[in-house]
């Protein structure tokens, strides 16, 4: 199936980018180049810069009234069942909540499409492939990232301002105190305190609406969209000025990030930052339930053949640079992705 | 000589940088997006990173077997005559030292040839142009910006350990005490301060070459020198997994670099942060001294027609980015480089 040309192809497409991790990482952890607020500058520069403009540029430049429907269904299946999964096991887990099904969807579903996959694909069925994987990689940036932004920043929210106690408590004392007089009280009581959570719900929701509207990847995706529809229909290309702009900096974007992956790994203490025992749970969740969950998917959609082969292969792939990009940002178990 | 359409092609080339510039000045003046410790990480990894891997692919690539001679000539003397001027306007006013030295040697013979003067140039002279620039380019870093880094670092070792006065002020003593057993005394004293001083000398120099050896830019220009002398004498090409490495960091050095430009700006207080006086001096060193020195030296080496054309035409750009990036790395005068 595979030459050894072609494996030669993927390793020489795949090692630079983990060069440049390494070089990141002995950066910090053997010359001491760069103190931990220096790191924070570069991650902050990849994760409001690089990040975004890449997601603009592999958007605008996809056809949106070219995309293959059975694919697009067959991926939010994945993710829907993934959904489902991580919130029916964290449920039942003790140790579960937001960030775990943040963390779960990011491995199990949201695969190194672009640095990885493209070259990796094009090596194994061909330039075709290139053209599918690129409508994976707009769905991912498009949908799936801006989707985690918002959970992240629901979770971030969630964790400033935490549902106190006292609002959570009385409703399941209600029906034992079935007394005429009291009973009033406790109405009235219910009411307020069914107001004062709906106000906390509505303003958890603004803030978190507020963040995620000035996250510059929610603007970079959307303008990305929105011009590619416009060049797509009527053919109109955008001045060369305009471009050389954009493309100037997102072209270093892909070594920023693999950078920054680096300097994260080397602020802290081991490698393997989680500890052995979840790193195997994470290895699980990507190389098992991931792929595992395409095929279901795929088959209740209808793929066949070669496309559902690609379709496999690419949710095999490695863990994504941009959800731990992003999962470092909100610190929600970025030692966990990195092991991905 | 330039048609509209060249010019365009130049607006072109051009504007997207100083887009990315003023983007980080607004990142930092606006937004407050960085703090000046995050601003000093984006501009290590500039110094310590980009520019060393972008001047050892201009190096690399560039046939060091076919040289234009009289151009290499007339770059020299250029160097030459802008270091004996600027060393007896130093030595004449109360002002002058290294530092003024270095600041003037940058402004007037350092241009940004690399990023607007090979569109510039190309524009007007067609792609002969381009490989004579590209040879100023490869002295630019193989030579001017290592001789640069180790004035540099001469002045900041020398700023850290000045000379103390008790070791320099006994010499212009000694006539005035000619007699016998004083002289004596005063000879021994002077051959003792003598060899402390040849020993603070060596000090300092040893220091100087430490710390240059040191620099990753040394390196990256002295091994793209000995890399191109083996390519382009028997053919043997890179490793696509090593010139990949060094492709996806390199690719965003300009972008990084003026970026970090953008950042340091918006740390001063105004836009032409070392005052207009000193301002308008910068720019006559610049756009008037610069072209003057080089259209002498090329006169002086017999340099005729368009390549005479060519030579002044470069020397009149802007200032060049990588001595600015230095002059901000050692803080000495980058405010007066920001504005040529």
């Amino acid at each position: 199936m595979i030459s050894l040309a072609d494996v030669y192809h993927v390793v020489e497409a795949t090692v630079p980018l983990y060069v440049v991790m390494i070089i990141a990482y002995i950066s910090v952890k053997w010359w001491k180049l760069f103190t931990p607020d220096q790191c924070a500058g570069i991650n902050k520069f990849v994760a409001k810069y690089s990040i975004p403009l890449l997601s603009f540029q592999v958007i605008s430049t996809n056809n949106p009234y070219k995309m293959n429907l059975k694919l697009i269904l067959a991926d939010l299946l994945q993710k829907l069942i993934a959904f489902l999964v991580l919130t029916a096991v964290t449920k039942v887990s003790s140790r579960g909540d937001l960030n775990w099904i943040i963390t779960g969807i990011s491995l199990s579903t949201l695969p190194n499409t672009l640095i990885l996959g493209l070259p990796l694909l094009t090596a194994m069925y061909g330039d075709e492939a290139a053209v599918l994987l690129s409508q994976i990689i707009v769905l991912q940036s498009l949908i799936w990232y801006n989707l985690l932004l918002f959970l992240f920043e629901l979770s971030a929210t969630k964790g400033a301002a935490p549902v106190t106690p006292a609002l959570e408590a009385p409703e399941t004392e209600i029906p034992q105190q079935a007394q005429t007089k009291e009973e009033e009280e406790v109405k009235v009581e219910v009411a307020r305190i069914r107001t004062a959570r709906k106000t906390k719900t509505m303003l958890i929701l603004l803030t978190v609406g507020k963040n995620f509207i000035r996250n510059p990847n929610t603007h970079a995706t959307s303008i990305g969209l929105i011009w590619a529809s416009i060049h797509y229909k009527w053919g109109i290309t955008m001045p060369e000025i305009v471009e050389q702009s954009i493309i100037i900096i997102s072209n270093g974007g892909i070594g920023m990030a693999m950078f920054s992956l680096g300097l994260f790994m080397a602020s802290r203490v081991s490698i393997i930052a989680c500890g052995k025992r979840m790193a195997v749970v994470a290895m699980g969740m990507k190389f098992l339930m991931g792929p595992a969950l395409m095929a279901l998917s795929s088959t209740a959609v209808g793929l066949r053949g070669k496309v559902f082969r690609e379709a496999i292969v690419q949710a095999a792939l490695p863990q994504g640079i941009v959800p731990f990009v992003f999962a470092k940002e909100y610190d929600i178990n970025p030692d966990i992705l990195s092991t991905g």
